[in-house]
């Protein structure tokens, strides 16, 4: 077999065979096929497509370029949850906890933030002594022993999508459903849950803009599951403005702490309990949206999703005492109260732009080298359709740096009102699969 | 300017600037931008195409990367003609020495063959002595005082087209129309003639397999020709069948020396007479295809022409007593005579598989690596149209090698027999520009 006729197949719009896909991959991770052969395929997967079964193979031969992990060991159905990010998304913190503690088993593995979206291990990191790195048996003994872990993803897991992750994005070649569906799905499967439940974003402040892009990428992960005998659901979910009040690492921390003693924002609380509803009957937890939802708010009334986390916590080397009193969580040396400079409802609040306001501060990356503070971040006051009269919080900043004159203007910018009262949008928009 | 802003606006169909297409050629040749970035943009152009100004200014800024030649110094039009390439493609031995005869200057640069298709340097290196390797000065001192002068492309002639050809050569980027209009104008282009005919051959033994597709492919080039400023013309002509009689370096060089002396085969005569007719329009030596036909064909009877082609040929340190006694050239160690195994007019007679016929016996490169074997090759005894008897000879096989049964039983699959008379086709099908 030759690469080059494996492209030309591509560019002339031909069904590639699972061997052609088998033998890219292969070729990627021995280093046999160069970046310029790669990077002209993915090109033309990018502009000619790719169909379920296509998209199947690579899954699949992405998903077996490196360590499958085996949780078989582990009794039990082990549930895993992927968010395609976003701004203000600490689901995993509140979510995991509440479903280990109505029974399910959550083996996650789980990113770092880059540009405007965090990442769940960077806020984890806000405790002290919290590490992410636990090799494969240590995940399992922990899951086994507390039901749930949430660590990094080992160097050794699908390699084949390091390398052509890195090189999509040098290329062009980062927006195709096959390619997004393939890179996400081979992680999920080869971190080896039984249950995958798929929270894919849209708007201005997720990669996919519009409600039916988001359902695109959707059914294309949905159909890789079915291909590849896992079961998967999606929920499509609103990231036109940030999610919850909290963007900022421990910032979120706390927001996820409060959410589980039954103090969150609405809209954060709403889309753990709808996540978890999906997850448990996934699980085989409940028979019912109702039946979930009873036993996911018992876990935050009886406290015992509190315990989880916790428990996770220490299991991981964190000192819970900074769970139990959030304010010795690291705190920055300034709070400044922005305040609403009309009366109106906002209309709108821009989830990108608040994202990077956030980054600005220095609560995420905008190199992948980049060192990021725990401490800083926005506190949301207000969201899309609230009221306020001028002079009201709009937002509290928590900053180590003077406010710049632009960085203030960016703020308000991110704005919109309106003197007419808007409705608020649901925060899931439809759930798939 | 960064490269993958220029890849995603090629990926999203939108059109380049000529600033654009210039940073990424400088990038190519400079080497700041690596293989995987030029092959993904390279594939994002072959399936989203470029427009008549992209394709302009991407011959312009290839034909800039390098050496453009000032033939200025010569006095007179300088003419040039360039041959898509095909099978027993002789037509610049006979063409280029019929037209210095008649008064136009030629200063011609050529290719090596690869593949099925000859090329017109590997041919003239059948002469003992012969160089192609002239420098500028000694080029158009040659082209000052003898009219012509065929050579090699120096190393420095259009470097961007190498680099870039060698690229879309592994990447399955080559069948582009822009792209290959690019690659064929800039090195026209940059070696300085005045006038430029272009043969574009199409057929089974041409990379344009229909008139169609050869005719967008030279609309394309006369498109480059009109925007920089000089003057194109092409013809569309048939590869359906090997040009002439002759398949291999010295059988061609013969049946070259021969239709300059009146005796070539009439196929090949009727495309050098149509060629330079419209070559000395071109040069304004005639104002009508039929003085320039009288022209040209008194080139062939005073002798004038085969005199033009000897002067070359010593010029470039050649022994002209080659072509004075033909049978000094190098010649193979078994003549093989293959006859016709049924009556019928011959229906059809594959370009491809006799290139590829006479590419095995040595005649030509599998490789740009392999050496060629000059003496060897295929001497058509009919054509396409002609009515033979079994036991009548279809061709004689120079070789140094015995026949295999392999490759006889794939001389007899390139023809096709019919019971009913042919019409032959005529030899150029358009002339455009």
């Amino acid at each position: 077999m030759r690469i080059v006729d494996v492209i030309e197949k591509k560019r002339d719009k031909k069904e590639l065979t699972k061997e052609e896909i088998q033998f890219w991959i292969n070729g990627v991770v021995d280093g046999s096929i160069p970046d310029y052969q790669s990077s002209s395929l993915l090109m033309a997967i990018v502009l000619n497509g790719m169909n379920s079964k296509e998209t199947a193979y690579l899954t699949e031969a992405m998903m077996y370029s490196g360590d499958v992990i085996d949780l078989s060991v582990i009794d039990g159905i082990k549930s895993d949850k992927h968010s395609t990010g976003g701004v203000g998304d600490k689901t995993s913190l509140a979510l995991g906890p509440m479903c280990a503690a109505s029974g399910l088993k959550i083996a996650k593995m789980s990113g770092r933030g880059l540009g405007h979206t965090g990442g769940t291990l960077d806020k984890m990191e806000s405790v002290p002594g919290f590490s992410c790195y636990l090799d494969e048996e240590q995940f399992i003994k922990q899951v086994n022993d507390i039901s749930i872990a949430i660590i990094g993803q080992t160097a050794k897991l699908v390699p084949a999508d390091k390398i052509l992750y890195a090189l999509r994005d040098v290329t062009g070649t980062v927006p195709a459903v096959p390619l997004i569906a393939s890179s996400i799905m081979s992680k999920k499967l080869a971190s080896g849950s039984d249950t995958i439940l798929l929270d894919v974003k849209f708007g201005d402040g997720a990669f996919m803009k519009t409600v039916d892009e988001a359902k695109v990428l959707a059914n294309a992960m949905i159909e890789i599951g079915k291909e590849l005998g896992r079961d998967t659901k999606a929920m499509i979910s609103d990231m036109n403005q940030p999610l919850g009040n909290a963007i900022g690492n421990a910032l979120e921390v706390m927001e996820a702490v409060n959410t589980l003693k039954g103090n969150g924002p609405k809209d954060f609380e709403e889309l753990c309990l709808q996540a978890g509803e999906i997850m448990l009957m996934q699980g085989k937890k409940a028979t019912s949206k109702e039946e979930a939802r009873t036993l996911l708010k018992e876990t935050i009334k009886d406290g015992s999703a509190f315990e989880k986390l916790k428990a996770m916590f220490k299991a991981q080397g964190g000192d819970v005492s900074y769970l139990e009193d959030l304010s010795k969580l690291p705190a920055a040396s300034m709070q400044v109260t922005m305040v609403a400079k009309e009366d109106g409802y906002i209309s709108n609040l821009q989830a990108l732009e608040m994202g990077t306001l956030a980054m600005r501060l220095g609560a995420g990356r905008a190199t992948k080298e980049d060192d990021i503070d725990h401490a800083v971040g926005i506190v949301l006051a207000a969201k899309k359709g609230d009221f306020v009269k001028a002079g009201d919080p709009l937002a509290v900043v928590h900053t180590n740096t003077e406010l710049t004159e632009e960085w203030i203007n960016d703020f308000y910018q991110a704005y919109t009102f309106t003197s007419e009262k808007i409705e608020k949008d649901p925060i899931i928009f439809a759930v798939l699969g």
